[in-house]
Parts: C-alpha cells; sequence; structure tokens
C-alpha cells in the first residue's frame, strides 16, 4: 500500500504518521520516503494493513491519500504513476545534461567501451561516440568477470580517466558500481550508477544506489534470468530508499541455443511499458554478442519502442580487452543513430514514405 | 556432402550416379533429388564419404561439383546457395500470386483467423484483411490443441471454406496440415502447407510435405524450443524430399516468465539470415499472445529484417473461438501494414525524416 | 466433467446419453468411451456443461455418475481414480508378462539398444539384458533423427527382429511408432507402442495409439520441454480415444547448460504422483547423455519412486549406430537391477542397515 | 596455470616468485596463494603464460610444479586435486565440528528454519533438529527477499541467537552473508559462510568470504541459472582468496514449468564429482518449494551421491514467516535422516536386501 503525504503537513503530523507506520511495520525506523513527480511518498506491505490499520492511516492529517495495488511492487507501478518517469542524466555543472523517458523524445543513445583500458583508447572512443551522435558515454570502471582470472578493469583509476573524458566532450557518464561500499565513490565521478546483471538481486547493493547522496540515476540490467516482476521488485528497492530514478535495460535472458549469447527479449519493452512508468532501454551488444547483429537489433529495439540503446563501442573491436567481439566502430554509431532516428520519427507519425 | 548433377547428363550416366549413391548410403534408392535455383541436387551425409568414395563421387560423368559443408544443414545453408530464395506463393489459375524472398520486396502480410469456424466469419475477415492489404489468407481447418477437449477445427469442410474464400478474394491461402496422410488433401485446397511449431520434429510430416505432390511452398514453425540448428534441420527434411520452397517462421520460444505466452525471438531473423537462404517471417500473435502488442511487435520484426508476417485477425476477436486474446480487428491489421511498409522502405534506403 | 456410464444400462439407454452428448459437445458421433478400472467412463469439456445440461445428464438412466474436476486432464488424474493404475505389458501367448504400476512392486526394467542395428546385436544384447535381469526389451526400428542424414532405422525389418527377440527370451517388446498410418503394422510386432519426446503433441498420432485394436500399453515420453499439464493432457488424448493403458516416461528437459543433454527433472516422479494415477518410469540415458552418469542416475530415479527404468545397453556402446556414447554394457545393467531393488525394497521398509 | 610453491621456499626465493608473478599479471601485489591438501599454490591466466614466461617460472626455485589446465577453473578441478577435498565444520571450542567431503562419511544434515524469527523459535528448532540427527544448524539472520516489503530478517539480533542456539546444542552453525562489509561480523557468529542463489555472481562478496580472517568454509548455492562452469568459476574466485574451504549447494534452476518453484537438477551432483573435488550437498527444500516432495528428493539426492543436504525445519510450518510452504517438521526430518543414511550404507555396499 502507498501513502501520499500531504504537502502541507506539520513536522508533528509528519512525526505522528512516522510513529504509526513505525509501530504498522515493526520499523524502528526512521522510515524512508521518496519524492517522485512531485509527491512524497512511502509504500509498506500490504499484507501488515488490515481494516483498523487502514482506518488509523487515512484519519492521520499527513495522509494525503492511501492507494492499495495489487502488483507486488508499488511505487514502480504504472497504475501509481500514470505518467512516464522523465529522468535528466548530469549535471550543467560538468556536461551536457540528457532526458530519458519524456514523451516524443528521441532515443538516448549510451555508447563507449566495454572497459576502460587507458586514458588514449577512452578518450578517443569518448570524442568519436559524441561525433556520432551519442548523448551518454559508457565505459566500465570495475568489471564484473566469470573468472577471477579475468581483466577486472582499472577501479578508481577507471573513473578519473572517465571523469576525464567528461570533461572534454561534456558528454555525461554512466559506469558500473559492484558493491555498497563503493556506491558514494563511483557517484564522486559518474551521472548515472549503472547495477548489472549478476547484480539485479544484489539487495544490499540496490539500497545503497537508491541511497546515494546524489540521487543519481541508476541504471539497472535485467537479470540472467529475471521475470518481469522481480525486476520490477529489484526497482522497487531502489525507488522505495529514496531514489526514484531508475532506468531499466533489457539485455537478453538466458535461453537454451549456444548460437547467441542471450536471448533479447524485445516484447518485454512494450509490456513493462503498461506496468511500469520508469524509463526503458536496449543492450543489443550483450544481449546478441554479436557485432553484425547489433545494428539490426537496434533498429528493432527503437521499433519496438525503447526509450534508448546502451552500446558497446570500440575504435578497434578486435584489439579490445573485453567483449570485442560484440564492439562496433563509431562509423556503425553513427549510421545506427540515423536510423533508429528516423524509426523513432516515423513511430511518432513525422516519417513519410518516399 | 552436396553433389550437382550435371544439366546435360544423360540417362545412363544418371543411373550410374544413382547406383553409386545407393551404395554409399546402404539406401535402396530410388535417390530424390532436388531442384534449387537452375540446379539438381543432392546431399547425403559426409561421415560416410572417405577419400575413395569422393574421387568416385567427382569422377561420374553426372557429377558437376561435389560441395562439402561444415553444417550439420546442407541444402538449406547460406554456404551452399548465397541467393536468397525467392518463392511463389499460389498459383494465376486460383489466386493472386505473391513472392516472397526476393530481395527489395515489400515484407509479405499473411492474415486471417486462427480457426476457420464458419462461412461467414471466413468470408467476412478474408475480405476485411485483403481489404487492409494482406497477401495471403491464413486460417486453420485443423487444428492442434493442447487438450482432447478444445475445438479441433472443422477439417475437411474447413478447406472448402478456404477454397471459397481465396475464390472469392484472390487471396492465396496458408493452413496447417498435421499428419502425413493429410498433405495431398490439405495440398488440393492451399496454397501454402503449414507445419505448426509441435510438429517441427514430426519426420514423417517433414517428409510428406517435402513429397507433395504440387511442390506447394511449406511454412515451418520454429519448435517451442528448437534451435537453431534444430529448426534448420527440420527445413533440410523438406528440402532433401524434394521440396526446396520452406519459408522458416519464428513465433516465440518457451522461456520462464508467465508474463508472455513466448519470448519473441527476433535475434533469430538476422541470425538466420546469415546462415541459411530461405525466407523468414515472424509470427507476432502466438509469440505474443496479446492483442496490444501485436502492432509494436510487428514494427520490431521488420526492423529486424523479417521478410514477412503472419498474424491472427478476427472481426470479433473476444468471440473467436480459439486464441481470442491475441487476435486483432482488420483496422489494426491495416495500420501495422502501413507501418511496417514504411519501416522496409527505410530499411532499403526509401524513407526520408519529415 | 467425467460421466461414469451405468455397467446394467440397456443399449436404448445407452444410445440416448449417446445422443446427448452429441448434442452437448456437437460431435456428429459416435462417442468415444473407455474402460478404466472397472468402470466405463467418458469425458467431455467442462465449459459446454451448462446447469441445464448437467440435470439432463444426471437424469440419465445410463448415467451412473458425474464427475466435475478443476484439471484440465481429467480422465489421467488422481483426483478422478486415486488407486494406481495397473498395467500388463506383453501376453502369455508371444512371452513373459509383467506389470507396473501397481502396489509394492519392484521397479520395472526396460533395457536395449537405441536401435535395432542387425539380427546378432540384437538377438546378443536381448540375451544379455534378460540374464542382467530386465523385464522388457527396447530397441528402435523406426528412428526420429535430427538430420535427414542419419541412420533411421531398420523399419519393417527391425520389427521382425524385435518379434524374433521376444520369442527367444520371452521378454516383451517396445518400440517406437512415428505416424498414425503405421501404428497397426508397430502393433502387430511390439507388446508396447512408445510415443518419442519429439511426438509428445503429435496428436494424430496420440489418438492412433489410443484406438490400436489390441489396446497396446503406450509409453508417452515428455517432451523436450512440456510442462506437466501439457504432458498429462497428451496422456489424456490417448486414454479419451479408448485406451487407459498409459504409462509416463520422464527422459530429461531442455535446459540453458551444454554440460548435459537435457535436465533430468526427478522431482517430476512424486509430483506426477500426487496429480495422476498413470505409472511413471524414467529414462535415464537420454536424459543424461552420458554412460557414467547411468547407475548413478539410476539409482536417484527409484529412490524418487519410479516405477521402472527404460535404459539403453548395447553389447559394445562404443560402436553403436547411435547414442553410443549413453549406452551401457549387460554388466552395469545387472549392477543397476541389483542396487535399484534394494533401493525399492528399502522404501517399502524391507531393507536394513548392516 | 597453476603454480605449486616449494615448500621449504626461503624468503628470498619467494619474493623473487612473487615479483615475477606481479610481472606476468600486471598485479601490483601482494598476489594470493591458497594453501590446498598441504600444497601452497597460486593460479593465473593461461593467456597471460606465453613459452619464455613459463620457462622463467619453471626455473624459479621457490616453483616445485607447474599445471596447466584445460578447463576455465583451475584449483576447483579434479583434475588439479584429484583426492576429495575434506572440510571440518565447527571448532571444538564451541560445538561438535562435523566433517563434510571424506570418503566414506554418512550425509551431513544441515537443518533449522529458513529465517530466525525469535529466541524460542530458534532454540526450540535447533534442539529439536539435534534430537533428530542433525549435525549443521540452519538459520538465516540476514534475508534476501524478492521484495523490499518482506521480512529481511533479524540481522544482528538472529546472529546472536543463532550463537546461543550453537552453545545450547553442540551443534555448528550455517547463516548467510549478503555484503562484503558484513563477512567478518557474520563470522564472528557462525561456523560455516552461506552464499546464496542471488549472489553467486557477487563478486566483491565471494572475494571477501575467500577472505575472511577464520577460513570459516562456505557454502556456495548455484545461481538461479548458473551453468557447472560458471558455479565452479564462483567457487575458483573463493578459492584464489585463499579460502579452499568451499562447499556446493544445488537447489534448482530455473524452468519453464511453474508448478514446481525450481527444478533440481541432481544429475549435476556425480557430474560435480567428476569435475572438482569440493563437496556438494543438495537444498531439497527450495528446489521443490514443497514440503511433501522433501523426503522423497532427501532420498533421491543422496542416492545421487551428495555428501550433505540442507533442510528448512520450523517446529510449526504453517505459521513460518518465510518459506513455510517447503518447511518440515523436526519428526519428519528423523525419518529422513533414517532413511538416507541407509541409501548412504547402501551406495557403500553396507546394506542387504531384508
Amino acid at each position: 500500500m502507498i501513502i501520499t503525504i500531504r504537502n502541507a503537513a506539520n513536522s508533528e503530523a509528519r512525526a505522528q504518521l512516522m510513529a504509526l507506520l513505525c509501530r504498522i511495520t515493526g520499523s524502528q525506523g526512521p522510515i524512508t520516503t521518496t519524492h517522485m513527480n512531485g509527491r512524497e511518498v512511502v509504500a509498506i506491505d500490504s499484507a501488515l494493513i488490515n481494516t483498523e490499520a487502514h482506518s488509523l492511516l487515512k484519519s492521520q492529517p499527513a495522509v494525503e491519500q492511501t492507494h492499495s495495488l495489487k502488483t507486488p511492487y508499488q511505487l514502480a507501478s504504472r497504475a501509481f504513476q500514470s505518467e512516464n518517469t522523465s529522468i535528466t542524466i548530469g549535471s550543467t555543472n560538468t556536461c551536457t545534461p540528457v532526458t530519458i523517458g519524456g514523451i516524443n523524445a528521441d532515443p538516448v543513445i549510451m555508447a563507449g567501451p566495454c572497459a576502460v583500458e587507458n586514458r588514449e583508447q577512452l578518450i578517443t572512443t569518448a570524442q568519436a561516440v559524441k561525433r556520432a551522435g551519442a548523448q551518454v558515454l559508457r565505459g566500465g570502471a570495475f568489471k564484473p568477470r566469470t573468472s577471477p582470472y579475468q581483466f577486472q578493469g582499472l577501479g578508481i583509476e577507471g573513473l578519473h580517466l572517465l571523469a576525464e573524458a567528461r570533461n572534454l566532450t561534456g558528454l555525461p557518464v554512466i559506469t558500473e558500481v559492484m558493491e555498497p561500499g563503493m556506491v558514494e565513490i563511483v557517484a564522486q565521478h559518474a551521472d548515472v550508477l549503472q547495477i548489472g546483471t549478476r547484480n539485479v538481486q544484489n539487495f544490499p547493493l540496490l539500497l545503497a544506489t537508491g541511497r546515494n547522496s546524489k540521487k543519481l540515476p541508476v541504471l539497472l540490467k535485467r537479470g540472467l534470468s529475471s521475470t518481469l516482476d522481480e525486476w520490477l521488485l529489484a526497482a522497487e528497492y531502489i525507488i522505495a530508499a529514496g531514489n526514484p530514478n531508475v532506468i531499466l535495460c533489457e539485455r537478453g535472458i538466458r535461453s537454451y541455443d549456444p548460437q547467441t549469447r542471450n536471448v533479447l527479449d524485445l516484447t518485454c519493452v512494450p509490456l513493462l511499458q503498461q506496468l511500469t512508468h520508469l524509463p526503458i532501454v536496449v543492450d543489443p551488444s550483450h544481449s546478441t554478442g554479436r557485432r553484425e547483429l547489433v545494428p539490426i537489433m537496434s533498429r528493432a529495439s527503437i521499433a519496438a519502442q525503447a526509450q534508448g540503446l546502451i552500446i558497446e563501442v570500440h575504435p578497434d573491436p578486435d584489439t579490445a580487452l573485453c567483449d570485442g567481439k560484440q564492439s562496433i566502430t563509431p562509423e556503425q554509431l553513427e549510421k545506427i543513430i540515423h536510423e533508429t532516428t528516423m524509426i523513432a520519427h516515423m513511430i511518432r507519425g513525422e516519417a513519410r514514405v518516399a
């Protein structure tokens, strides 16, 4: 159940409500609220609300409204917030911000290398993806690798290089964070915190990104075999921890055919848009694992109404330290941006057959 | 290994070759050959060819060329035939034929009801999908149903109704065949034989459709959990039985999330186009199981380079005897055809942003 | 809904009931009834039964009882028949019959080669598995193979060899049937008709085996990715066609890890035993695809309460024409039978720690 | 590649080796070594070893031997260590230790509530599972829950209760740790650190448990859809971080049928025993999700050669705060222990049919 708090509630009324919420949930407090689209809200387990508790809540002077939803996720639900969540990436202090999730916006393209390898590789790629039309620079400083013997990323040094690339290009930066203790450090250098596939149910990490002091947006990749409910509940962890700025990222799910690395589930894009107000982007690189499929599946993703793409680009894919087989060149990126923009316009009724 | 037979080979040389092939394969003959794109070919298990057999084969006067391929499928392989297979659906005697699989062709739209229910329902739908721009009429006379207690189709009566609808509209007709003994009967009334998901490895049925006396095209749906190799080997059964006119149809694969009926694997479209020369269409109805997703996934399918769509349309979806939840109206079909045509043009470089 | 027909119903009362059932189901008859455990029954789609139809049915003199079940399958349901179905395999005319599905019976072991290759291989194997303690001989005459270029079995010749092996050993014979038109021919030579994984939803084949003139038992393998409901509905097709003698066979399901050919779902054994009264056997050969795992998973299958095993045995596994990697020797079979018998005794409380 | 360090190597020789390893791997050190079965070893990515590096390594006075393995995991591989790893759980200071992974040992039974709910529930359950014959007490203090609104465990208070239960019963304690920053705190109270399914590729957590100051054993659950290679590489992270005491736990994998919560992959037990020397236990509670299947699948697990079981037990399953549907009573546990002991004896040849 979601409780909307009255804007004008005075501190006494608020304190009384918080005490009641502590009592109902058995929490020792403090209760975390989230500011979403102009409302201050808090959600609690519906199973804890009996008729008495409900009428107690409703009679609170600090309570604007209560919402009973049937979905397991609450704040992430389209049933609660019918308008799309619109999220601004980047701050005018350091870069050119871009907005994702609005209406009638062109798709947001996030591009860059799988891993930050060194200064030259990163800066070259950043400048090239900027020229190609990308609006956000991606690059991994901390790399989750299946084997402990694979390259694990440059770590803190990689963060510094990303910040430098942002300064040079004006592109806001997205990079992965792998553990709760690193969230604040990564947040000092990045504009979007990425949570990887393998961490989609790393609950302490979800909470830590939800609590990050800058309220930086979080890009939450789908797990290897997440159901939509599980994924949205992972988003709910972040939102309930105080951060409504969650971007979902479909990146393929595990299946039985070794021909592709994963199966890209594009149908989840319009399906999620029914279920949630959060923006949804697609990663055509990890989902296909093959460079030559990236342009085609980028087009299909935008035709399926994805609000953005996150694509691995490398100036020389064959020498990449990580995921070279699925990296494309900046030239290919430019063509993708051209084509997907046309499809986005067409969907909005702004293109015509020649 | 594939053997191409010399066009000018006389009957003696042919007989000598066939005898040799019987000896190598242990078959008692006759050996089936297939005419593909102007060549007469036959494939045999590479494991049966040692050096001696190979040089014997090469020295045959009836042999034009031998091809050693590494793929398990042979005749279906792009490595053997680099040009797209182009298939004509329908005959000018009874309808307006349409070609699928050529280059620079608009997507072929096959549409109609899941099941033929009665004369009025079928004729109304056929006329409506024709008006909406569809080129092929689909409709099930024999319905494979999970439960023995569900409606199993009108059977032969349904075939007659389909033939009548073809006469009235000029649309060629596709319908499913479920058992080898029915292939010739269905072939008398249909223009394309459909093999359903559950029969993708029904080998006697594959052979029977491969041998159908009219060499009608076969639309082969992907199995619930077919790998691409298994699917292409199923196509190989049909081609090796003498019929090169196979159309592949992606219709979603089984996965773990109950939110959608199946997961539509759109990435398989460009991947198959690397592996095979056969045309590929997508079924956005069965793959999503939800009416409101059909238009969006139709767009995405064409953006992924599918050469056609097969869509369930019903004049009154909510009263359909079968699969009503995923059926759309003729009006929605018209919009889908408009949008997918634009995307197809755009991919070919013929559209411009307004 | 299931209708039990009164034993003493005269032909007039029966005819009246059948006419009513035709009217309710829209069938033109004749209506098929099934004799199960001493009762004559017929099931129809519950959705067709409104209050009026129900009271009409109940007032029929030929109706003993009506049963409303919530499961999609009806006759296969444990809710309808609480006692285990007990099936006799083989006839005293030609072999030593064995019963499966009773209470307190030892597991029934079916063993033999994947494919019948030649007389010597089959007879040798048959005698060896008999000596090792197997009660049923398995062997494929018609082999469904993923590729059209693989060995497809000896066909009719294989059936004759199987019948000869039965004569020599007294072991009843199980073999696969792949198409409706072959059911009667296979039934002339076999004691159990096997339906393979790829045909679990080949509905015409299910019906044909259900109607086989000898009412031979049918061993129905689980599909590559069948749900339990789908599998039980496939069994329902056979039972509703008049043949209650269905044996279910778990043989592994498709999953994402290429390390094993399939994932053996042993939990389905006790789960099925809650849902259905049909006997359940396990195929540890196909499910693991690896010879060295067969003995271990045989033990686990019996510990999970399987009522039998079907195992591939070859006198010289490394030279087998088909599935040699998963075939074991007769010596290994003997050890498996010894161990699984002990586990079966232990489960029944007849064994003690030494 | 694995390098075994000479026992007698002096500090200069060691330092020289470590400097060389830093040079080869690009690490700034220090290099972590692991003591396994009497050997001190370190593994590095084989891709970094060219012929020159290899001969340099071999000529090092501190190097006893180098081992080139083809598996992606190295130290976890049976090819490296042929004897079973034997792990002692618990210390004589606080409890009655038990050994897992030896030869001819009875299965180790770990049992207790899903979640520690309060003092009485835990102590009652601990005493009951001890009486029933369990050797290790399980209980969750930190609970990873799909929804942020579900009960998340008692936290630190739960750890204190577990330690108290150990004092009262003498049973060593296993409990889950969810984030790197909590490893040392949990290690103060527990005897085995459990890593849950959703954290199988939480690499910082794997490293932290590998480095835990007491070298406590780690029970590593399989991920929802882990391949065996991925799972063993997760174990490799822990071992390579200095802790060879890893216990693998199969708990079911995600599949397509909603009838069971997960599919228990028992075949992985003997398969893993070929691939690795680590002990393997099975969780029949999470894998089935149904109480009535737990005893049967426990038997099947031991018949499949599992070296232990971890089972959810609750004094009153229907009132459990978490996973009550899959919890059994202490009485049922006692029966399971009796039966599985008999099967274990039988496998070792120590039981006879009555």
